[in-house]
């Protein structure tokens, strides 16, 4: 029996990222592209009345609602509340989920080209982020195992195995032909991968790859009434994984004065100026470069 | 006595269009990088509301409400279409205004780069297009004349003469630096010429200089329901201004066919795949390219 018997791939998580819920689209009509002889696989279109209304969410995030405290509270009950808790039926639930496999279709602004984004560095990730990156050079690993996989918030956090493909820089609410393409290409990569998996024929993989681990979030400038001064600094826009060295410029203030990267370590911004994250005046993530080690 | 006496800059009409937005807070606070000798500038937020809601607008868009026979009818009375007879009033009113120059700020999806975008080519616009064009290389004067300027339906158009700034690409409610350094870059040359122009003391000019006229709009591939079927080519997006021969792709189908350009003419795409303007299924814009003559 596969390991992974039961995969689904999600769209439209976000209402106004257009190529997942396109791509949706593409797939209900020819869905043996996204099937393989060793399981099954569903399609989900998680925020249709987001995409209805052309916005990221109605109410709230609902790529944020997954933590099992807020699915466990049912006194959370707007519009992606609720949404959150019937995905978590459908797929999960989450802890002793039915499906097996999520794979979350994403876009951003930001230019991080092709990343496919992981909850943890277990074997099947391991070595999926390695088939991956070889087969698709222009790739990009993010680890984000700051929180266990059950305690995060995310959608895919619901089945036994999640992954996010989020592909950028695409505007909200536009579809973009190259950005179409990494999705396909990389959706396909990630299925191909699971059915060698699943039939133990895993072929001869690097035995290290570089990768990226999320280490912390940074705002945008801010006076002290929390009026925004600045904004991202022309030298880190669209550099999205190159790295930036303490004291190197990160905003420019209105002013004309810059702030500069105030941490210790070269850091690894993405999801640099991300439209979707000016409601909470977030200006970046920061990453460390890592090896993983596929043996 | 100048002949433009009370200069407009004007903002946020579109509510996510930020560079124009952040441009008037900080010319606020320094009025005089926006005043000449020759000349008074005020300075208008055109839709504060739809940026409260971080929208291009509530119930239209504002930027299409100031045809005559629209600003006449007082039976139109959303918003945006209120707020436009609001505008008239304080900026014009069409036909006999208060304010001589309108200077309209936008942003773009699309990689349109600075744009100045001219109504009519009369003496005062052709100069000013040489005057910045010579001063900032990289921008494109595009000229929108296939309407007489008093029944445009353009806010710009309520004063005696009225310019938009376009600069692109940047994502709807993103700050981008080197966006705004260009939108400030271009206003400050037209300010600059506006004064020389008031004080007779035009520098010489270049006797010609390139531009594009808009020729036609296009529209998304679609199928007899309406439903979307395809989007813009790689071939084309990103590609603004560059040259379209007839036959060349312009549309993949999900089906994988292409539709290329049917028209008779090298044509000239821009406002490329707009995230704005997906309400109305418009792909692209079209243009030819004209010389425009300044003596």
């Amino acid at each position: 029996m596969s390991i992974f018997s039961q995969v689904a791939i999600v769209g439209g998580t976000h209402g106004n990222e257009f190529s997942g819920i396109y791509a949706l689209k593409q797939w209900q009509q020819n869905s043996e592209t996204v099937t393989r002889s060793s399981f099954s696989t569903e399609l989900f279109f998680a925020n249709p009345c987001a995409y209805q209304a052309n916005k990221r969410y109605l109410d709230c995030d609902l790529n944020r609602q997954f933590d099992p405290k807020l699915l466990a509270d049912q006194s959370l009950a707007n519009y992606e509340q609720s949404r959150a808790k019937v995905l978590n039926q459908q797929l999960g639930p989450k802890g002793d989920p039915r499906v097996d496999l999520i794979i979350d279709l994403h876009n951003t602004t930001s230019n991080m080209g092709p990343t496919l984004i992981l909850l943890t560095l277990d074997t099947f990730n391991t070595q999926l982020a390695a088939y991956v990156s070889e087969r698709m050079p222009d790739a990009v690993i993010l680890v984000e195992d700051h929180i266990e996989p059950i305690q995060q918030a995310f959608l895919c956090s619901v089945a036994k195995q999640g992954v996010i493909v989020e592909i950028g820089p695409q505007p909200q609410s536009v579809l973009r032909h190259d950005v179409m393409e990494s999705m396909h290409e990389m959706t396909t990569h990630i299925l191909d991968f699971v059915h060698l998996f699943n039939i133990d024929q895993v072929p001869e993989l690097p035995e290290k790859i570089t990768g990226f681990r999320y280490t912390e979030t940074l705002h945008l400038p801010q006076d002290a009434s929390g009026e925004r001064i600045g904004m991202v600094h022309q030298h880190v826009q669209d550099k999205d994984f190159v790295p930036v060295n303490p004291g190197d410029p990160l905003f420019i203030l209105f002013d004309g004065s810059e702030q500069t990267w105030q941490g210790d370590y070269v850091a690894y911004p993405h999801f640099i100026n991300e439209a979707a994250y000016y409601d909470n005046n977030i200006a970046m993530s920061m990453a460390e470069r890592i090896e993983i080690n596929t043996k």
